[in-house]
């Protein structure tokens, strides 16, 4: 099924449905890093390293940018932090290049248009954008980010869209709720993207370097479908069921809609990494379990407005306006509420994790 | 006058009046290129420079690529021609990181999803997208290319749209017809941009890079009032003043647009080089005389959308729309043939001409 091979870039412009108008919630991740980011920095970056010759440019990516504006502040964290760094050591700072990188089809052009170098502003960076998936040339990155983007899978596994697989997701859009068998496919998905990821990384990124991850996950023993994030996931299926039942759309198109997103636990990354080999964890933490009421609120706006947008692809226009209708007039305040109260109470299970890997050394012609 | 800063990149997207849609011309200047490219790269490219380290990538930009397809054949061009140089010496070839670069205005995402890596292809060098004056890190890049687009000014010159200056270019829309003061204002403006681009490039690349620009200019003893191009501004001014006179425009609006364009002489661009000092002049030599009547009448079909889209900008929509509809629909067809016909009289004057130029050794650490 062609399909699941599309890509599904966060929305561009700045209209209402934008990823610019509509990620806050993202940004209090940023902004909850960036006292990991400077602790990071100091402690972990070897810039005795041969690799970081300041007479070079210190390169970063930020790996799932989106639009803007939350990648410039990330990236102005990272760069203020190496700074920082080098104040602290008799080498002078090097220029420093950063290059923005999402899918082909994210909006490169709203990224560009409101870079902080237009507003006159001097970020102490040079910016490039590069689209895809990024597989640069060997040793280029010092520092690679990524915040709030590797939970989503590069395609939903086949199993789950296969009728005669015991991982047949029948009557649900995740693997939330959904027996093991669909949990090990998404598992699975993630897995083969972690790793080839860290392997495409491994090329891209000088010996020593450093690569920040943040991304939503669950404790270990704690259970997806306890978490609000795994709750809505839930119940959006159950809609679209109904909705089928009503004749608004077809089981099929139920059944062969799934969201590409995994919450790893904090042992899934281990062992992927472990597996990998070509990276160490260097740290690992929660940044933030989802606590607080007004925070929950903006998360869940978000995780509406992406789920509307997925089955807007996925949907003829006129099911989408009916449900978009049935979900933002007829119901929105109540689900709002109720999904707002219930995960509160289940929210210290849904926490955002922020690692930190170390590029070994082996590989690395000029550092080896 | 702050208009006069606003950019003009060429127009995005795929439909009848982008760029995609009208750069047939463009690309006969990127293919009639080729050949100089692997001759300059063969005879001047010094790759026993150590800034030509094969352990490092070879860094390449495209200056003012537009949306593609074109810069795709240039940059290929210039990659396989560098590959070609490696293969007779006994060095491997390094991996090849091409920059694009344009305004920020540029439409990016259409340039992205163009790339030739999203259709299976392996072009053999990895691409990123630069917005805005590429500015980037000392040292970067080691071949610079620019096709069709440094005959473009930065702004109009602010002398010819003062009333009180001599330059005042009263009821024209270009220096083709003005008295030699306004030639003067447009040269002036051609010479700060190419100063401050010559500047700025020297900055960027390593020492012994190489610079490849291909611009249309006049050649020493000709006028641009007598070329194809020079005739079709002057026309075009004429068009205008007529139709302020008729009351679809005002006098003020005319007089208050120009085209920011500036076709060199020979004799221009070497005074630049020979004040700015960073580069020399390599090779000089003209790619092609208008000529061709074919050629001819492709070209005037772009320039003739160029300028419909600069008014387009200048003026309320429905001048505009009288004037596409006057141009397009009554005589058309009679301009066409009129000015293809002059213009193939006149076109030995207007040359494509190439330049090559290389970055001196001095104020590079590594090299000098």
């Amino acid at each position: 099924m062609d399909a699941i091979e599309v890509q599904y870039p966060m929305n561009g412009g700045h209209g209402p449905y934008s990823y610019v108008q509509n990620s806050s919630y993202q940004k209090g991740v940023v902004d909850a890093a960036r006292d990991v980011i400077f602790q990071v920095v100091a402690e972990k970056l070897d810039l005795g390293n041969p690799c970081f010759d300041s007479s070079n440019p210190f390169r970063i990516a930020d790996l799932g940018c989106s639009t803007g504006p939350n990648t410039f502040f990330a990236m102005q964290n990272v760069v203020e932090a190496v700074k920082l760094k080098y104040q602290s050591i008799p080498q002078t700072s090097p220029e420093f290049l950063v290059f923005f990188n999402d899918h082909t089809d994210n909006d490169f052009n709203v990224l560009f248009r409101s870079l902080p170098h237009n507003t006159g502003a001097s970020p102490g960076y040079f910016a490039a954008g590069v689209p895809g998936s990024l597989l640069f040339p060997k040793n280029t990155f010092h520092f690679l980010h990524s915040s709030y983007a590797l939970q989503w899978l590069s395609k939903v596994p086949k199993e789950v869209l296969d009728r005669d697989s015991p991982a047949w997701n029948k009557g649900k859009i995740h693997y939330t709720g959904s027996d093991e068998h669909v949990t090990k496919a998404f598992f699975g998905q993630f897995q083969k993207d972690m790793d080839g990821f860290l392997k495409a990384r491994a090329q891209e990124m000088v010996g020593g370097g450093l690569m920040l991850i943040q991304l939503p996950g669950i404790r270990n023993g704690g259970l997806f479908s306890q978490t609000g994030a795994g709750m809505i996931h839930f119940i959006l299926g159950s809609c679209l069921v109904e909705m089928a039942k009503m004749g608004y759309t077809t089981e099929e198109k139920v059944d062969t809609f799934n969201v590409p997103q995994y919450h790893p636990l904090i042992e899934d990354l281990e062992m992927v990494v472990d597996m990998n080999k070509c990276f160490t964890i260097e740290k690992a933490g929660v940044l933030f379990t989802l606590r607080t009421e007004s925070f929950l609120y903006f998360h869940f706006l978000d995780t509406i407005h992406f789920l509307s947008f997925s089955l807007f692809r996925s949907f003829p226009y006129s099911v989408f306006s009916l449900f978009v209708s049935f979900w933002h007039n007829l119901n929105f305040y109540a689900w709002s509420w109720f999904l707002t109260s219930r995960a509160f109470i289940l929210s210290d299970f849904h926490e955002i994790r922020i690692f930190t890997f170390a590029r070994k050394y082996s590989g690395c012609s000029r550092c080896s």
